[in-house]
């Protein structure tokens, strides 16, 4: 196993422009980890409930997921409702429950406790922080998301947490939340300086900003002709960046940037279609053909 | 004469978070004129009032800008109020003076009306639509700017001068009004589809995004440490795109894709300062610099 992550799996409600679904799989561990599959051996910690589709851990599994590390547990799946109605860049959250979650205790066995790269999505902090803590070793790259409700609730150990991963991946408003910081390199830099020695800052349909050690990378969000539905967009993303980073095992200034661009390709399919129909179908050459797409949306030549 | 603008030439009121200026040189046509001055010649069409500053004329002629057409009738220069106090990516107007603009009827003399590339900033249509008539023959290449205010008022004539433009620069919002349509791949279409080749969607500081036959080019913002006035980023963006094609002589996909460096470039100069004051005062190894800066920001390597 090359990536640990843990985070939520879910049924998700979610209603956008382009239709609705009542109950489709999600939650920010499984696109995650389906998306990482397609660059390297992914590990999944969490819960899911009795209501669990045996189908859908199917998926995962043809994905060459381990989901040794996803417990089933008494009581109901993980649930979160939202739309996109009136922008396409941002979730309102209708409804959340936690359901199973609520009482999660993390076990890694020893595959999962000695992952060299963990990724800690969106999810309570103090969940996150115990996970890592769980770890037989310090990874050699850990990388975390988090949203507003922790930083409202929780800022203290999210803080805590950050001062320890490599880097954050976040949104930009809540960049500006946890910083204070209303311009985004000022963000970047506040972010840096709390421990990180990189920070991505995602902005939807806008793309997403690398900062780094000296360097800044701005990777395009793709123009696509239709967008179906986010959800999911920036796990996929952290799903194609850490899975980039542990297939190369390099996380220097060159393979950060390309793993910016490999999170945005993974990104750009997970919004082309509901839930994970995209992105649980895709091939080699789908990716190849689309980070090419990409080349070719940035390529320039100098000025003569 | 490479290029021939049309456009504003203006005092500005500006409050902007980094501090206020009851009276700087701006409008459209000088910014314009200014950036694109480093990438070939210039000249003007436009109209000050007779409150003008000799000086201002000789700043602009400093830079090689023909000012021969920019003529100074009785009456206040073009006045306009604005401030960008909550979103930086956005001016609220508080005011506009028409002053001398109101009764211009631009003429062109030979050398004006021979350039074989012309900009028609943002302007009446009806305005624009005049200089383009006055060309002694079609030029190489014309692009046109507009605001929200034209859409409203004025959108016949307006779609008709484009419709007879190769290029519209616009922004992101405006694009979405004169379009109809939310999303920016939708609305670019639709722009191409009243007649240009290409469009230029202005985003702030999220860069801008080029539509072209068969490309798009997903140009972005430099991550300034530090936004001191975006009056006239579009501007000193139109200025450096269009002068890169008139210094190049060629309007194909590679010029197009490098010119929208090359506008990114002095739109970056021109918001680190207030008004002119830094894209006034540029060498060429300023440009050069800051266009590498561009090319760091923006490489990857190839999926391994």
């Amino acid at each position: 196993m090359k990536i640990l992550v843990v985070g939520s799996v879910a049924y998700d409600a979610v209603e956008t422009p382009a239709g609705k679904r009542e109950s489709q799989l999600g939650g920010a561990a499984t696109y995650f980890s389906v998306s990482a599959s397609y660059f390297t051996e992914v590990g999944m910690i969490g819960v899911v409930g009795d209501d669990f589709d045996p189908a859908d851990i199917e998926m995962l599994q043809s994905h060459n997921i381990d989901t040794s590390g996803l417990v089933k547990a008494e009581g109901k799946t993980f649930r979160w409702s939202g739309e996109y109605m009136e922008d396409i860049n941002t979730a309102v959250t209708l409804d959340t429950q936690l359901n199973v979650f609520g009482d999660f205790e993390p076990e890694l066995d020893e595959a999962c406790a000695n992952a060299p790269y963990l990724f800690l999505a969106n999810i309570d902090p103090n969940l996150q922080l115990k996970v890592l803590n769980a770890m037989a070793k310090r990874p050699k790259m850990v990388a975390n998301d988090t949203m507003n409700l922790w930083i409202d609730i929780a800022k203290p150990v999210l803080t805590e947490l950050i001062s320890r991963v490599d880097a954050l991946l976040i949104n930009e408003d809540e960049a500006r939340q946890l910083t204070g910081e209303d311009h985004l390199p000022d963000a970047a830099n506040a972010i840096i300086k709390l421990g990180p020695n990189a920070t991505v800052i995602k902005r939807g349909e806008y793309g997403a900003t690398l900062f780094g050690d000296g360097f800044s990378f701005a990777a395009p969000a793709y123009p696509l002709e239709r967008v179906v539905d986010p959800t999911g967009a920036g796990d996929s993303f952290a799903g194609g960046f850490m899975g980039y980073l542990a297939s190369v095992d390099k996380v220097d200034e060159e393979s950060l940037r390309t793993a910016a661009i490999a999170g945005s390709t993974m990104a750009s399919f997970a919004v082309e279609d509901f839930g994970l129909d995209r992105i649980k179908n895709l091939t080699k050459s789908d990716i190849d053909e689309r980070f090419k797409a990409f080349v070719d949306l940035t390529r320039f030549n100098p000025l003569t």
